[in-house]
């Protein structure tokens, strides 16, 4: 059992390393952009085609596995988490940046079994950083062990988050009050990657304290989530309960402490889940 | 006249680079932190010490030439620029960044003479990326030239910001009330990387569409701002006058058209000037 799911990570590393290679090539010419949920929620040919480059490779070693895919979830397939095997992929998480060649572009693959991530594959492409993680042996990026920043004090942080796509009144509202909160406190600084993955790979790396968002999308958040636990930190719901994965809410944090003082500063709300029925979150395609 | 200045850019990427390892290896070790203007305005002894070998190196091959270096001034020297020869250096742009080992932090050398911007410096020591522009010859990243983005709509541009370390609640306000009406224009995305000098090269790149800033000091931008003229973009004050390099506020973006629909965004404040007599901009350290 010490090597379970080893063959699942070695996998995932392959794929990744194929797919952020197409993610480069792709940088240096096919960027051609559509919009999904809002005029500012991109998505490009590119990730269409990383996703199912990714599924393809996947479903001929591991036929009996289930996917959840942010396209495939876009194009109307269920978002179901059962206790199967399932892949929860993001093909390139950081369209935005991708669309932009800013340097935080990511390839985010996690495998949960039970509802449980059990390996985590976050492949930062531009940066050629390979984040991996496996439950209960540690995360690492291009092989050096990762460990959450030690910090205690709250004043001596910094901590990541993301507007997000949401331009909805109340929404934006909550945001920037709770974001003011939170430098006013005051932090060292606050950060952002423009990709989930990314600013959770940034906790587990010990660069920034803290990381929360209200909005992210469960394949955004799956691999990254491991990466921050094998690391030493903690993860919870912005308000302060257990994580939902499927809630489109995370706190990720170094320690319980530093994370309790950000979810006094938070201004929750709560957007529609990822599980709810399909045609209750289907996006519009431009035609 | 073609090759002139270019010893004084040869001189300053080999000292960026000297410096940059400086800084690499000190990540590894010494990273003891002092305050300066606040609790979140940091220093190490790295800065100073980084600043020293800069200003020794440039002393040996150009005796005649002045010198404003960040630490320099916060020791109580005066920050007077006239038409004399005259390099600006920051030893760490993004010192908070170095503190927590978040991937953005560089070194920033800008020499003017005639209070106009020569050669501009940036070297971001973790990316290794070694941006270089000399006023009418271009700019480059690594050997390669850089070119602003083409983007003429700003809902679909980037912006760079910081909140910087000016916690007063009058500058808190316009800061927030300003970046709440970009985040609404809508633009693609907010992003900042914690350091001046390498936003203005994010904008220089075409990563970003502009990138502004109130309380920025001019060491953290003269280098910068030739880098973003020299690649095609524009500067300017962010209530649309012309730049003034010691107003401690900038607007730099890849087009006049972007510039202008930020600068109806911003509500402007007016932080001390850089060049305000010593006694009033002195900053305190810790017994």
């Amino acid at each position: 059992m010490a090597e379970q799911w080893q063959d699942v990570l070695d996998h995932a590393v392959a794929v990744a390393q194929k797919a952020g290679k197409v993610v480069r090539e792709a940088l240096q010419s096919d960027r051609k952009v559509s919009t999904k949920s809002s005029s500012i929620d991109l998505v490009t040919q590119t990730d269409q085609k990383v996703e199912q480059l990714i599924i393809q490779s996947v479903k001929e070693t591991f036929p009996a596995h289930r996917f959840i895919g942010e396209e495939s979830v876009a194009a109307g397939e269920p978002c179901d988490l059962t206790d199967e095997p399932t892949w929860i992929i993001d093909p390139i998480d950081g369209t935005t940046n991708f669309v932009h060649t800013f340097p935080f572009v990511a390839v985010s693959i996690g495998f949960l079994v039970n509802k449980q991530v059990e390996v985590g594959v976050v492949y930062s492409c531009l940066e050629d950083k390979m984040f991996v993680a496996r439950r209960g042996k540690g995360a690492f990026c291009n092989g050096k062990q990762l460990r959450v920043s030690d910090q205690k004090d709250i004043h001596c942080s910094i901590v990541a988050t993301e507007f997000g796509s949401n331009r909805d009144g109340g929404a934006v509202e909550k945001i920037f009050s709770s974001l003011r909160k939170v430098v006013c406190l005051p932090v060292h600084g606050v950060r952002g990657a423009g990709s989930a993955a990314i600013n959770l790979c940034l906790v587990a790396s010990g660069c920034v304290e803290a990381y929360y968002e209200i909005g992210v999308h469960v394949w955004d958040v799956a691999a990254g989530a491991l990466m921050v636990t094998e690391a030493g930190g903690v993860l919870m719901d912005v308000e302060g309960g257990a994580l939902d994965m499927m809630s489109r809410r995370i706190l990720a944090a170094n320690n319980r402490h530093i994370a309790e003082q950000i979810v006094g500063q938070i201004q929750a709300f709560t957007p529609q889940r990822d599980d709810a029925p399909p045609q209750q979150h289907r996006r519009f395609y431009p035609k």
